[in-house]
């Protein structure tokens, strides 16, 4: 027996809505195409059907929304994601709670994932952990104790902000030379296109690395060297139990987190030197929606 | 009535044995020089001096020892500090627990003074503070929840070896652009003797700016952007309630202050300008010791 939590993972791609047990294990997963340009009425329209089906079979404690940022998790408003277009400071959790009267509250959807993670994830059983996922962007979260640390404006754990070669390269509306734009996969298909000539994005330059492209493999390094500034930086500043890392361009990919080790030794104090653990996640697509169910639990603890 | 609490701060200079109620009041102080040149032997054996003397008239329920470092908290081992010469992994809290059958422990001294500067100084009464302490060095400690986060291996907040500028000038043992390399009274100290041909470090450079010399409100300013820079960074990894700034630079320098705000500003998501807080530390010289008496208080609870 025990408790049940909802958890749900509002994707630009998937919807999913999923219950847990109190430790974390998925029960049971419903997921539909979210069908982002339907706009928001559309969309929370489908996701309370989804949660109205479950909760007919689990009586369930709290309801975790994870959803793209930014927003506000204090009062349970997603501001303007840019993959969801047309939303604008929408009360989601108000508007969910109205109608099904059980307690909701939002969370951005990378904070969810380093608490799944953290939690029941590569992170489990550690004191802290520093979640980094890797994509078209770069985000995080950082889980002390189980707890996710949103910082006074929520603004905690947004490191694809963090600048690690001033005057370096501009993406979207972030610092020049930020974490994002020199290692997120957009980062290294902007580099491909541009030394490359090639218009296939991230996957493409790593294929082309894997065939011994020089100028490809040069790519990649400088990518992995940014990140290691980044995480070399968290280390003297959180030096968390584990770094977790996720994401499309991380990838799990063995050879890929060798190099990224070795480069995150180099500017390390020589006391930290093989000692800072670095992990792929484990979870997978799973991780937001397990980690938005358990932060339901926190709050409610 | 209620309960006593000892702090120590074991200074390159001084050495001071204070104690304090509960509420981080300071009721007593002794001070004596540390004679750094007399070895440990002699330092530790007039500290317990010091303490036993106070121990007479209050019965303290435990010790903190706020030392520089590098130091081992949790063995409470002080390794070799470069201002305690001939210090090399000293068993500090051993040596004295066995003198004084007091519970005993060692904290960082940049900690120890962020952990009373958050509960007792200008981050009173806040959900988490970052203090951050710009004099020969620069060092730093991150309080959540009136609690030091000390990290995996004892380096959090060791932000002196943060990078800031890739390849940018050495310092000491830490990484080439690192913010103690480019925002320290050290690296003020160095730019003014390179660009100005002057050998009185900081305070001469200040003393330049402050007659309108514009080669030294460069140094300036520009040590201003890398602390900037490292604020800035801090805030899109923790975004704590309030920046606590102390140590001989910025020495409450209101005009300072303000140049610093205004670059951090320039680093920010557009939704948190204005609204990070960045204050002077108000405790000086007893800040250290409140935070190693109050790491004893969270130590028993």
């Amino acid at each position: 027996m025990g408790n049940y939590y909802m958890g749900i993972d509002l994707g630009g791609t998937n919807l999913r809505v999923g219950v847990t047990d109190e430790q974390g294990h998925l029960l049971q997963v419903m997921q539909i195409p979210t069908i982002a340009t339907s706009g928001y009425t559309s969309i929370i329209a489908r996701m309370i059907d989804l949660i109205k089906e479950l909760t007919d079979t689990y009586k369930v404690e709290t309801i975790g929304i994870g959803s793209p940022g930014p927003l506000n998790p204090f009062d349970g408003i997603v501001m303007s994601p840019p993959n969801l277009p047309g939303w604008k400071d929408v009360p989601i959790t108000e508007i969910v709670q109205k109608e099904v009267s059980i307690p909701t509250l939002l969370i951005n959807d990378a904070d969810a994932a380093a608490l799944g993670e953290a939690m029941y994830g590569a992170g489990k059983g550690k004191q802290s952990s520093f979640y980094i996922t890797v994509s078209t962007g770069v985000g995080g979260g950082y889980v002390l104790q189980n707890k996710i640390v949103q910082g006074e404006h929520g603004y905690g754990a947004e490191i694809g902000n963090m600048i690690i070669k001033p005057n370096g390269p501009k993406h979207a509306n972030m610092n020049a030379g930020s974490l994002e734009a020199l290692a997120s996969g957009t980062a290294i298909g902007r580099e491909g296109k541009a030394r490359l000539g090639i218009e296939g994005g991230a996957k493409e330059v790593f294929a082309m690395a894997d065939e011994g492209n020089q100028a490809a493999i040069a790519i990649i390094s400088e990518a992995m060297d940014a990140l290691a500034i980044g995480i070399a930086n968290l280390v003297h500043t959180l030096d968390p139990s584990v770094f977790i890392l996720g994401g499309g361009v991380m990838n799990a990919q063995n050879e890929l987190f060798s190099l990224l080790r070795k480069k995150v030794d180099g500017y390390l104090y020589e006391g930290l030197r093989g000692k800072v653990v670095i992990k792929p996640a484990v979870l997978g697509d799973h991780a937001g929606l397990i980690g938005a169910a358990m932060a339901g639990i926190n709050e409610k603890n």
